[in-house]
Parts: structure tokens; C-alpha cells; sequence
């Protein structure tokens, strides 16, 4: 009994321990790695063989569904012509904002008030008809060197345009024409209180537009620095308070605004210093591809814009009667030089990025044929031009500053640099072209600290709140302008590729490939999404979103009326789930039709679209809009119309009829 | 001693079977749960606050960098007139494809052939010049009732136009106007091989695009429901072969075709059988939507187009001279309506869209005022049809099935029902507009299943496959108006919302949330991503991709010339990485310039653009393709022109100079 109790004692203690040693390593590996209700998350993770990393990636961008991104990023669209906005994690696309290009959906281009904008300002006959642009660089709007999240500004670089975004309701306000030529690239670029919007051009024309054979390349042919007058309080360029500085026609590239020690200024590049002018058919001339790469250094523009704007003030610019008859301020590059305006220094080798540091101190080049990026020092740079401090002048009469007495650093990151953002914590991420990786690097010990490879091609890169006195760090986003086998085949045109990147550890991870379904990305810029106030709908019934105020056309309920003046019909209708009044518009053949569309609607969402077939017609109403339909009725018969938008289960009895009545 | 070895082995004893259970503890939960590497991503889970549900939905729609997806929907853009293609499960957008819009990016509408496909074929003057559509239903391909992944179909609603796309690149290559009317709503839906698109009207208007009083709407006003002959072979619809059904005035819906059991068969339905028309300015009639909203019941139409296109072969129709003077098969209603082409049967209220299950049997409708989903069967309509059991006949003559006699249930599922799709286990799941859920219900027992709340106003929905004879299951897309407060806001304009649902449990599961950046999507169709095969490069250098062969003016590298014939400029280009050749191109002030530009690149995605400043010209020329660019060089001047898509590390280097000389 004695013996028989002692085991089951001993048991009972070996038992117990054994239990707690079961509990103790249940609670120990629970701790660590999680709960039974997230069993079935990691079956699926096993079942889809996802890797322990691709788990932590699908966590940290996914969004359970109603949860809002932290971060928006706005990008170029490139060749359509439009912005794109994406939240960051979770990459989705948010918006594609009409801008150069007209798209229906908003009815962006087919709104009578609207395809004003579209027409431009300071635009010439041909550039008032264009339907498409190239936006390379979204600019947002900055107070003290920060994003406000008030405007956002985009180039076109195929035909010199700038374009004002309102980010009150995302949609474009106004497109400007630079009358001195027809290309830039670096455009949009802001000073650190939006006073001005940059814009360089790129492929170097007779300025304004003229013909100059290319023979009197160097004579004839230049680039300009174009600084636009942005009035806030208007939300518009003024192009009679804006100016250009005249430079060479060295095929200026990207620029950027100085900001704290360095404000004041702006630097650009330029990649044809050779002024190569290209290769007719059997001409011996070289390819501009290597025309334009044969030297080892091209040159760095220092713009003391600051300056530039004291000598307008004076009047002492010339006047340039340019594209289309428009007149433009210009200093010329003999006053620039002279004035210290424009002053050079050397970099090294047709360079594409140049990106000035958080606190203003560094500018760094980017030698897209080179191995370095190159890091310039603002307070050596003003030292030299203070003391007139020059090795020489260019052909044109531009100091340059010697590359030694201008430069801090050559940061060794890899073949083909481009573009460089920065992070909260001093480090610095280069995107390298031919490599195919992003380079982070530290500012100040100027050491390379690790690769990433991404996929493929990367050309520019974004960080959060990248472009500020102020970065964020946690996000960069690596765009690539190849995909390649990184997504299902949608025939010989692919996507280009985001990549997401987490840099909020010691080491850069990849999380996310995101596919661009429509245009060509170039540069990006992120803001943290709590700084953008946008409407949910506009502020009163009866708006004119072209100018953010209420429309004198407005029709309230009950009042909507047809009236005739001559042969022009004048319809002044309203909208509301689930009509429009009046739904019969009878007119004659030959009549000039004009509608005012109010959409009366104050629920947040209650969009009315109004489409009629045949007219080439599609608004997007927005609670609170006064949508404005222009057109000729040229031809008799009878033209259905409907509410574009599913608005409500009635939506499809939201129609009328255009009867038009034939010439006897 | 003793003693201490027996405490020590004791506690040996205890110790190892503590350990054992510590042991066995930890493995126990580990077997349940996760190894150590996926610690970290669960902490991220617990940071972020995701609940068990949300993590699992991550890792269902999660795609790890590269991994492609296994469906591929094809979603209307609605007014975008674009078609969008998204990766199932991902839920990312890869492609937006130009349809009737012209889109930069692509080059479409930009190129000087494709712009001829957008002009149309069987376009009137007015709809040559369309810039937009409102892109409703996208229909793949089908042979023996399932998708084959070689062309998708889709139409215009605003402007009764159809298009056919090439799934080999994606391109669009045909678009065809209706020259009966301007207004579709359900177009595209194909028979199950692709012999017949069908495309049914919308709003009535006077047959042929005539002008008629609405006083004499019940005389003069009509619908038609088109059978676009598809010539498989060519790619190509060809109007001369099609044929149309005349059917009353009564504002024709969506439609299926029959498969399997109802082969042969075409189910459209109606909604305004009152034949109202609408409040005039002052005038006492009701809206369309309370005019539209009287009976009770509308017409489910029920069309043998086997048996039409027997009396079409016999020449038995009409021929209409149509809009822009086309000429056009049509049946008229009273020989549809007495060969029994055309029979109606009673449908609860309103309906919008019709659905036939995977085995033909059965006709789903759902009555957008009603809260059922109306079940038809094609045995009993064949049946009543044979024996001529009518219950009467409508004002024109077209005999009506009782409904007793032609329904087999009306499965309750709440208010608002809208569109139906399949899975492969016998279920069914309709979107139900106005409570904003999903339902799911029984094939054959009729019964709800289970209702899964949406976000918010769904319209369509769609399943992978699920349109063919052997849907898949797995996924449902619900296909939201609304997103409201999903997303951060972006303006007054909203996202439509695309939600994932997974179906392949007993329960349904939302499982993510994708707003829709451009346009508002209708319908979409979801195909499995290995039955697309489509090029990732065109076959040939020199290759034409609107008519899908090689071009005669494709050049080899070498062979790049210019010439002139009369005031015509022919420039022979090529493009490689990184240069055009010819980089210059001189002509006269007037000259009318020609250029072919041949991409000879055979790499994959070394796509080239072609763009021309000041002159709205961009081309997306990918590895093969021959661009055409036609222009008149009206303004003297130096344009520069340049590659459009980033290339290569020289890619600011490929450009070139486009000098118009004045003329003297």
C-alpha cells in the first residue's frame, strides 16, 4: 500500500510536472507566435506556401476593408497625360485625375466650362487643341518647405504645359503654355512656399518658337528656367508675374528648389553640354545618344532665383514675344552670367536627378553614366560665388566653379544613379538605373550601406513626405519602369511596376508589386493623407468648380425653365435621384444648345452623370455641381438621354429625350 | 547517499517529464499554430490591430512579389469607355485597355491607323467623331458555352456602338455602329460560340434614326435586339451578315443567350411596357421613373434566334436604311411576333438583369422593384411555346406565355434583386441593390442560403466563369456604385468599390475592398488566367497590329529613308534602344508628313513612344510594331520629338528635331 502510494506520490509529482511542463510550453510558444484563432491564417499561409516574409509583407499592406491609407502618393501618369493617387500600404489606386487628357468618366474635356481649362492659358492654336500630355513631375504645394496639401502642380513635357491641380476636389484648375518653347522635363519643382512653380526646358529651341536651321545651333538655339508666379489666394499662375532666366542650349533636365541653407536658390541639370545636334538620314553625324555623351562632365546650373526676381522687379529683363504672340519676362543669359544669376559647376556624367537634402545642405546629382551620386555642398558653393572663386567660363559667359571647390562627397552606389530621396533617420535612397536596385546610403558618412535589387529598371523613387524639410521615412517606393514576367501578360504592352519598399527597419524590405495599369509613371510624391482636407461634396448647391465659387447658373428645384434667345436654347435643369427636369427638350435643327445641370444633391457619393448619345456629350455632376453642356444641334432625330452614374435603383428611368425637329 | 540518489532520481524523474511536457507542450501548439519565423508577422497582426478574420483575408488576397494571378476579370469602365482588366485574387488592376476613348498611353485614337478603328465601321458623321462611350457589358468569347480566351466584346450604351478586342494583344480592332438607334444597354452577350453578339436597345427611338413626335411613340418609336454576325476567323463583326428583331417600344434591358438546354434561345428583358414619355417642362405627366414604374408586371422577351436566322436566310426581313444611310437586316414585329420568333412572358417589376444558369434550365430574373429572383424554366416556355398556350397577345401582337405557366419559383431574397451568377455546387448569388447584400440561394431547392452585407449600393456581380456551362466557384466580385467612406477621400467624385468575396466555404467572405480609380464599372467576366495566351512581343518585326499581319511599310534597320511625293513627306523610321533614325526630319511649312516607325526591338517590354510637341501626337510602338503618324506641318518652327516610354539608361538621348522651314 505504502510502496503503491510512494509510486503514484512519485507519479502524481511526475504527472504534475509533466502537466505544468505542458502548460508552461504551451503558454511559452503561444506567447511567442500567437492564438488559436489565427490557426486557419497560417494554414492558409502554409497551404500557399508563402514564406514566413511574404506573410509579414501581406500583413503590413493589407487593409481590412473600410480602413483608409496613412500616406497618398501622387504620380505622374506620363504619357496619358494624367495624375494617379495611390495609398500607401495599401497600393491601391485611389483616383486617376483628368489633367492634359480628356476622360469622360469625369467628364473632364467635355464639360463647356471645363474644356476651357483644358485650352490653356498663354496657349498658342496648336496647343490649345492638344489631347494629350507627358506629366513627368508632380510637385505638391509647400508652406515652410512642407507639403500643405493644398495644390499639386504637373508638367507636360512634350509640349511645355503646367497644369494646377485643387486638391479641395482633385480636379484640374489651370494649364499654362510656356511661350518660349515646347519641351521641358524637370517640370514641376516648388520653392519652399510655392511662390514660384519651376519648369526648365529640355530639348533647346529658338526661343518663342522660331525657325533657326539647326547650323546656328549655338547661335540661335537655348534652353530657358522658367520661374511661374504661383498667387495662392487665386489658386492660379500668373504668367504676367512670371519669368524665365535664358541658359544654354545644353539640354537642361530635372531641378530642385534649395530649402534652408539654401534657400533662394535652384539647381538643374543639363546633359548635352556637347550641343550635339543629332544624326540627319546619311549624314556621318553621331546618334545624339552618343553625340550627347561624350564628355566626362556636363554642368550643374546654380540658379539664384531670389536674385532673378529683384532684377525683374527692376525691369531689367527683356521682353519675349513668343509661341502664339504671348509675351514672357526674360533675363538673358549674358545678364544671368554676369549677375551671378547662373553660375556652373561641373557633374559628372549626363546627369538626370538632382535632389537637395532635408536641411538644405547637400545637393545631390545623379550621373545616369556614372557610378556615383555626387554631393555638392551649398555652403562651398556660396563661398566660391561670393569670392568670385571661378575656374573659368563656358562659351556663353557662365562662371563655372572648379568641381573640387563645389563638391563634398562621391558616394560609390553602383552603375547608372538617378534620383535620390531621403528618410527621417540620415539616410539617403538613390534609385540605379542599369543595376536595377535602390541604394541607401548615409549623408554625412557618405557610406553606402546596403542594395536592394527591385524589378525592373527602376527610373525615379519616392519617400514619405520625401521632397520636405521633414521626412517621414517608413515608405519608399521604388518605380520601375519595366515589369517584364512580374504579372499576368497583357499583351506586348506591360505595366510598369511599383514596388513598395519598408524602410522603417535596419534593412530595406520589398513588400508589395504593384502594376500600373494606365500611363507611364516618372516621379511621385507622398504626403501623409490626414494633411489633405478634400471635400466629400462642394460646399453649396449650385457650384462652378472652375472657379470654386457658386455659378450664377444654378436652378434651384422648381425652377427649372427653357428659354430661347435667337438660336441659341438655353435649359436650365437640375438633377436628383431619380430624374432630371425637364426630361423632354424639344429644339430645332441648327439650334445652339446650352444646359445648365445642377445636381441638387447633398448625400456624399450622389454623383448624376448626363450622357447623350450621339453629341459626343458625358458629364460627372458632383453633389452640388452645375455641370454645363454645350453643342449644336446639327443633325434632326431623336437622342436619348440618362444619368451616367448608378445613382439608384431607378437610375435607368433617369432619361429623356433630345428631339431635335428637322428644317422643313 | 540513498536517499539523495532517490530524491535525485526522483526529481530526475520529475524534471524529465517536466521537460517532456514542455516538450511536448510547445509541439503540440506549435503543430497548431506556427514554427518561430512567423512570430513577427503576427506581431505586426497584433500592432495593427487585425482581427484572425482580417488576417486570413490578407493572406488569401496576397500575392507575393512576381506571383501572378489565377483569374483575370474583364470589368467595364462604364463612361470611361475603357475596359479594365484586374488579377484575381490580388485584386490589382493590370491593364485599362482604349476601347472607344482615345488614350495617350497606348497610342490609341492617336495612331494614324487605329484612329481610323475608333472612326468605325457603319459610323454615321456624328459617331465617327465619338471621344468617349459608356462601355456597359464586356462579353468573352465562348465556344461550346465556355470562355476561350480569344476576344472580348463590348457596348456603348450612350451611342449604340460594339467593339471587339483581341485578347492575343489586347487591342482593341473594331468598333461598329447600330444603325437603328443611339441607345443600347445590354450589349455585349454572345451566343455560346460566338456566333451572334446580341445587342438589345435601350431607349426607343424612331427606327433608323428618323425624327418622330413622342405624341407618336406607340406608332413610330421601337427597340431592337441586334444579332451581330462574328466572323472568328477574320476577328471581325461584319454588319452585312447581321441581322436585327424589331420589338416594342417598351425600353429593352439586359439579355442572356441560351445554352445547353435553352441553345438557340436570347432572354431580354423590358421595363417600360407603360410606354411613358416623360414630364415636359410644365407638363402634368409623371417622370419616367414613376411613369415607367406603373404595371406590375413587364416583358421577359424570349427570342428563337435559330429560328430568325433561318427566315433571315430565306429573306425574310426587311431591309431598314439606317443613321448615316446604312442599310440593315431587320425583322419586323409583326413577322417576329407571328413566327413566334418573339413571346413574351410576364416579368416582376422592372427588371434589370436576366441569367442563364449553367445548364441552360433555368432563367433567372431579378425585378428591380420586386424582392424576389424570379426563376423561368426552359422546358415549360418550350413547351407553351410548341403547343401555342398563350395567355394573349400584347398591343402589337406579340403572344404572351402565362406566367403560371413559364415560372418555376421566385426565390425571396430581399428588395432590389439585380443580376445573378453561378458556382459550381449548385448555388446562386444575386446582387440585391437597394438592402446592399449579397444573396445566396439554391439552384432547384429554391431556398436562401445566406445574405452577406455589402458596401454599399451593389450593382452587378461576377464569378469566376460564371458565365459559361462550368463556372468555377472560389470567387464573387460584388461590383459596388458606392464607396462613400471605404477610401480616403479623394474629392466629391468617389471610387466605385470592387469587393472580393470568398465563396468557397459555407460561408461567404469579404475579403477585401478595391476602389475603381477611373470609370464605373457595370458588368464584368472573370476568366482563368491560362486560357489567355496572350504575345508578350508581336510576332514579326514590321507587324501591323490593327490588321493583325505585317505591315507593307515596316523598315529595317538600314533601310530608314525620307521621301517626298508632291507635298507629301514619307519618312521610313525605325526605333531601337536608344534612337530614332532618322533624328532630324526637315520639311516645308504645309508639307503633309507620313511617318512609319518601326519598333525592331524583340525584347520583351522594350516598348518605344513616339512623341511630337506642339503637334498631339503619341504613339506606343511595342516590340514589332509598326507606329503610323500623319500630320500636317501647319506652323513653321523647330518641335522636338522624343522616345515616350523610359527605355533605357539613354532614353532622354532618343529624340530628335522635327524643323518646319517657313515658307518664304
Amino acid at each position: 500500500m505504502g510502496r503503491i502510494k510512494t509510486k503514484l506520490k512519485r507519479n502524481l509529482f511526475g504527472l504534475t510536472l509533466f502537466f505544468v511542463g505542458v502548460i508552461f510550453g504551451s503558454l511559452f510558444i503561444s506567447n511567442i507566435v500567437a492564438q488559436g484563432p489565427f490557426d486557419k491564417a497560417l494554414e492558409i499561409a502554409k497551404a500557399r506556401g508563402l514564406s514566413p516574409e511574404a506573410v509579414e509583407n501581406a500583413l503590413k499592406t493589407y487593409h481590412p476593408t473600410g480602413v483608409k491609407d496613412e500616406y497618398i502618393m501622387f504620380s505622374s501618369g506620363g504619357h496619358s497625360g494624367q495624375v494617379i493617387v495611390i495609398g500607401i500600404p495599401s497600393m491601391r489606386i485611389l483616383k486617376y485625375i483628368g489633367v492634359f487628357t480628356p476622360e469622360p468618366w469625369q467628364g473632364w474635356g467635355f464639360d463647356a466650362e471645363n474644356k476651357k481649362v483644358l485650352q490653356g492659358t498663354y496657349c498658342d492654336e496648336l496647343r490649345a487643341k492638344l489631347t494629350w500630355a507627358d506629366t513627368h513631375h508632380p510637385a505638391l504645394s509647400e508652406t515652410n518647405g512642407d507639403y500643405d496639401g493644398q495644390y499639386l502642380f504637373i508638367g507636360d513635357k512634350a509640349n511645355s504645359r503646367l497644369a494646377v491641380i485643387d486638391l479641395r476636389d482633385f480636379e484640374t484648375k489651370q494649364v499654362v503654355c510656356n511661350p518660349l518653347g515646347y519641351s521641358n522635363h524637370g517640370a514641376a519643382f516648388v520653392t519652399p512656399n510655392s511662390e514660384y512653380i519651376i519648369e526648365p526646358s529640355q530639348y533647346a529651341v529658338p526661343q518663342g518658337g522660331k525657325y533657326a536651321p539647326l547650323s546656328e545651333y549655338a547661335e540661335k538655339y537655348r534652353g530657358y528656367i522658367t520661374f511661374w508666379y504661383f498667387d495662392r489666394k487665386q489658386g492660379r499662375i500668373v504668367p504676367e508675374k512670371s519669368f524665365a532666366v535664358e541658359v544654354p542650349p545644353y539640354w537642361q533636365d530635372l531641378c530642385d528648389a534649395g530649402k534652408l541653407a539654401s534657400y533662394g536658390y535652384a539647381f538643374c541639370n543639363s546633359f548635352n553640354s556637347e550641343m550635339a545636334t543629332g544624326k540627319p538620314v546619311g549624314s556621318p553625324n553621331p546618334f545624339f545618344e552618343i553625340g550627347a555623351s561624350q564628355n566626362d562632365m556636363d554642368y550643374l546650373h546654380i540658379v539664384n532665383w531670389k536674385k532673378a526676381e529683384e532684377l525683374v522687379a527692376k525691369g531689367n529683363f527683356k521682353e519675349v514675344v513668343g509661341i502664339g504672340g504671348f509675351k514672357f519676362k526674360v533675363i538673358p543669359l549674358e545678364i544671368a552670367a554676369k549677375e551671378r544669376i547662373l553660375v556652373f559647376t561641373p557633374e559628372p556624367k549626363s546627369p538626370h536627378g538632382v535632389d537637395v537634402s532635408p536641411d538644405g545642405k547637400w545637393i545631390v546629382v545623379g550621373g545616369k553614366l556614372d557610378t556615383h551620386a555626387t554631393v555638392y555642398s551649398i555652403e562651398k558653393i556660396k563661398k566660391a560665388i561670393e569670392q568670385g572663386d571661378f575656374a573659368g567660363k563656358d562659351r556663353f559667359g557662365v562662371p563655372i566653379i572648379d568641381f573640387k571647390k563645389s563638391v563634398e562627397a562621391q558616394v560609390p552606389i553602383g552603375l547608372g544613379p538617378l534620383h535620390t530621396v531621403f528618410d527621417n533617420r540620415g539616410f539617403a535612397y538613390t534609385s540605379v538605373f542599369i543595376e536595377s536596385v535602390v541604394a541607401k546610403w548615409q549623408v554625412g558618412t557618405w557610406k553606402l550601406v546596403e542594395k536592394l535589387p527591385v524589378h525592373y529598371n527602376i527610373g525615379h523613387i519616392a519617400a514619405a513626405e520625401g521632397d520636405t524639410v521633414s521626412p517621414d521615412g517608413k515608405w519608399v517606393v521604388a518605380l520601375n519602369k519595366w515589369s517584364i514576367d512580374r504579372f499576368a501578360t497583357v499583351g506586348p504592352l506591360h505595366p510598369q511596376n511599383f514596388q513598395l519598399i519598408d524602410i522603417s527597419g535596419d534593412k530595406m524590405k520589398l513588400v508589395y508589386d504593384m502594376p500600373i495599369p494606365l500611363g507611364e509613371p516618372h516621379y511621385a510624391q507622398i504626403i501623409k493623407a490626414d494633411k489633405l482636407k478634400p471635400w466629400t461634396v462642394y460646399p453649396e448647391v449650385g457650384w462652378d468648380p472652375v472657379v470654386q465659387k457658386k455659378s450664377p447658373y444654378g436652378t434651384e428645384l422648381g425652377k427649372e425653365r427653357i428659354e430661347r434667345k435667337g438660336n441659341t436654347v438655353y435649359v436650365y435643369a437640375t438633377a436628383i435621384r431619380s430624374h432630371f427636369t425637364p426630361e423632354i427638350i424639344e429644339v430645332n435643327e441648327g439650334d445652339r444648345v446650352v444646359m445648365y445641370i445642377t445636381n441638387v444633391e447633398r448625400a456624399r457619393d450622389a454623383t448624376h452623370g448626363f450622357a447623350l448619345g450621339g453629341y459626343n456629350i458625358n458629364l460627372s455632376i458632383e453633389p452640388g455641381e452645375v455641370g454645363v453642356v454645350e453643342f449644336v444641334a446639327s443633325k434632326p432625330g431623336v437622342f436619348p438621354f440618362y444619368c451616367s452614374e448608378f445613382c439608384s435603383a431607378l437610375h435607368l428611368e433617369m432619361a429623356g429625350y433630345l428631339i431635335v425637329k428637322p428644317k422643313k
